[in-house]
């Protein structure tokens, strides 16, 4: 018969046992985190109507959107979860209670061009508070001390949330006057790093015909930074001069002086006043997340405060805010970066048990006792020679290997042997069931990156 | 602004919160009981180029699957986890180690007529074990323990696991001479629980033009049954007549013979010689599971042995076997037929904390020492009137509210209110910590199917 050669689809991560293990304890840190913090997991389709989905049309996205024909049915992929969650709240609205906090972590879907480190099919693990009319500015106060478990249950150190505040940077152009051209000045201060402060000038008072004094001030006030205290006293010189600016200014301190409260030490935060996150809806405090050692890669958690979560599909006004998580590209970048610790249990196993006798009964019964147990247990039973079966225990890095032969089961024993230091002990079940709990709670306290 | 009226498109699943709690803990302990027996979890993309994912070509799903192109490629969502499985073994095989066992949950989609209970997107919940050349008989009688696991660990009793061998009935066909016309007499056969024995005997001669004395043996074969050893024992009957009978029975005497090595109680499980499955490319053992009280809804488990997993992609050899559940169908009967446990915590927080003064931080440094416990906390940030956040915890049914006011912070301690039973006290926050942990114990315990 012909072959048809198998592959999987360029842009779309298909990972290996091993690591897909990594991916799944990272998945169910994210999951155990977001809960501790009261949000509930929801699950939406991943086809969506395309006129429910596209209602805020447009965009830069579109292209990318996998839309096809079903029937009579124009249909979309989800390209992110925030407007399948702006469909959830607005149709259920009658069911749920406000504030409502979701987490949702699931595939999203993006034609873009292939390259490496950029995946068409794309985890994305967001959390959410969706509050009805009003929402307390100490939803964005606790936000990143979210962000702080998170990263910090991952394993993850030298991390830095930044933050900032919308309406600080709206108020501030509202008192120059330059509020018409307050995006195309974000878009160009966005590069001070790439091109430098004389060059994002020039591109001021050329491009965006911005006056040189004023040219001036957007670079100076750009330049406040330094310590968060310190950022926040240079930030109230400005005070009094626009009421938006104020108020933004109010909830930035809002912000940092819970953090303590919340746990989030300081060396992982920072008040950063380039910081404005690209989409037009964020209107109050904004977040990205870096990694200290690796700049180059932007940020890996961002979010921010919005005032209309739904204005799409209800009247209803839901202000919100959220972060989200690309978990597929964070996945990948820190294999590349060889951050994913190896010293993860990523066995599908604790133990094989390998039957040397021909009948299997005692072997299957220890087996069926270890999982009591909550040991993961594999019985090995194909007809191999002793070599290959220790070698499939090897290859796998199942950590314990158990025997029974005649006399272990004469004595109602095991040989228990550790693959890690090669040590072997005729034991008791219980006690063999006791070594290999010990060894795994070890395994627990390894977090995924190192 | 007009609005466009939100909406979930018909045959995809979305839950409120409630039941998406109930669905979650179902998720999770499938993966904790696959993980018991070693299987490892795989993830593949819901997308796959066509020429792939239908090599095998043909039959009854091709009209149902989602299928479109995107810029020159031809794409189609995957319908189930077996051929995704074929592809990944034969793709990655070099990085495998066999006996190979997977286990993958994960949505899969068919463009079916829509109906109640029929689902477009719906979850399946899938284990095999795939072998390199040869995979020993001992897995297809493990897998019926795995199902008894599976089921038992989400409060399921009133179950059986219904076996049969394909060889038995290859066999029994040939020593007919009948293995040319065994599709159609299976097919035939499989209606007698529906139009009675007279009908199918009449189907058998007339359309399929069987001699009558023939028809009377297929009869009177399908017709055994009784308690296991009795079926086994008729069967010793047909022996010696044609050789792939005789093997078929030696194998499911070991199957039946290790249940009980492997934990299955009697009750749940039973050879039945009307099982067959439709599909073509099962060689041994196969399993379906029905629940004791609603037989109507037929199988939720089904499953079993085939000769050859890949051979679309390679020209290894890969027997295996599997079962697969059909999670979100399963899910809707449960709901249906009121088998969620109504006790089950589906809140999205164990405990509210209630601020009573202006000054958060008391609450927010309590939320988060509850936390560092791993109890779920919430602080509840509104300025709402009294009775409408005790209504919020209400309407969510959080189990535990906190009050925090000037005087349960002057004296270090909090009071506690248990929302089920009305009772208040004031606590040290260890004390209520410890309050908490112990309904939390109890709530772990609660099954999610009654």
């Amino acid at each position: 018969m012909a072959k048809m050669t198998p592959r999987t689809l360029s842009g779309f991560m298909e990972l290996l046992p091993a690591p897909q293990q990594q991916m799944e304890r990272i998945l169910q840190t994210l999951r155990e985190t977001y809960s501790l913090y009261g949000f509930t997991p929801l699950d939406t389709p991943v086809i969506e109507s395309s006129e429910v989905l596209l209602a805020k049309g447009g965009g830069e996205t579109e292209k990318q959107i996998y839309r096809f024909q079903k029937g009579d049915a124009d249909l979309s992929l989800r390209f992110d979860l925030t407007v399948p969650l702006a469909k959830y709240v607005a149709l259920h609205y009658n069911d749920l209670a406000f504030p409502f906090r979701r987490y949702q972590i699931g595939k999203v879907y993006r034609g873009e061009r292939a390259q490496r480190g950029r995946f068409r099919e794309f985890y994305q693990a967001d959390i959410d508070i969706i509050g009805d009319g009003k929402l307390s500015i100490l939803n964005e106060a606790e936000i990143p001390s979210i962000i702080y478990q998170t990263f910090s249950s991952l394993g993850l150190k030298r991390f830095c949330i930044l933050v900032n505040n919308r309406k600080i940077l709206n108020g501030f152009y509202a008192m120059l006057g330059l509020t018409e051209q307050s995006g195309g000045i974000m878009r160009t201060v966005d590069k001070l790093d790439k091109i430098g402060s004389e060059k994002v000038a020039e591109l001021l008072t050329g491009e965006l015909g911005i006056p040189a004094e004023k040219a001036v001030e957007i670079l100076s006030f750009i330049a406040i930074n330094g310590e968060n205290q310190q950022v926040l006293s240079n930030l109230e010189a400005y005070r009094g001069r626009d009421s938006l600016f104020d108020e933004g200014l109010d909830e930035l301190k809002t912000v940092v002086r819970h953090l303590s409260d919340f746990g989030v030490p300081e060396e992982n935060f920072a008040v950063d006043l380039t910081i404005a996150r690209g989409l037009d809806y964020y209107t109050g405090t904004v977040y990205e997340t870096v990694l200290l050692d690796y700049p180059e890669i932007g940020s890996v958690c961002s979010g921010g405060r919005y005032d209309n979560l739904a204005e799409y599909y209800t009247d209803k006004q839901l202000p919100g805010v959220g972060i989200s998580i690309g978990l597929t590209r964070l996945f990948y970048i820190l294999g590349e970066q060889k951050l994913l610790n190896p010293a993860m249990n990523t066995a599908p196993a604790d133990v094989l048990i390998l039957p040397m006798t021909d009948d299997l009964s005692a072997s299957i019964q220890t087996a069926t006792s270890l999982r009591a147990s909550e040991i993961r247990a594999q019985v090995y039973t194909e007809q191999k020679k002793f070599k290959q079966k220790m070698s499939y225990a090897d290859k796998l890095g199942i950590p314990f290997v158990i025997f029974l032969g005649e006399d272990e089961i004469a004595q109602e024993k095991v040989s228990l042997k550790n693959m890690h230091s090669g040590e072997q002990e005729l034991l008791s079940l219980g006690e063999a069931a006791a070594k290999i709990l010990k060894k795994l709670g070890e395994f627990d306290a390894i977090q995924p990156i190192c």
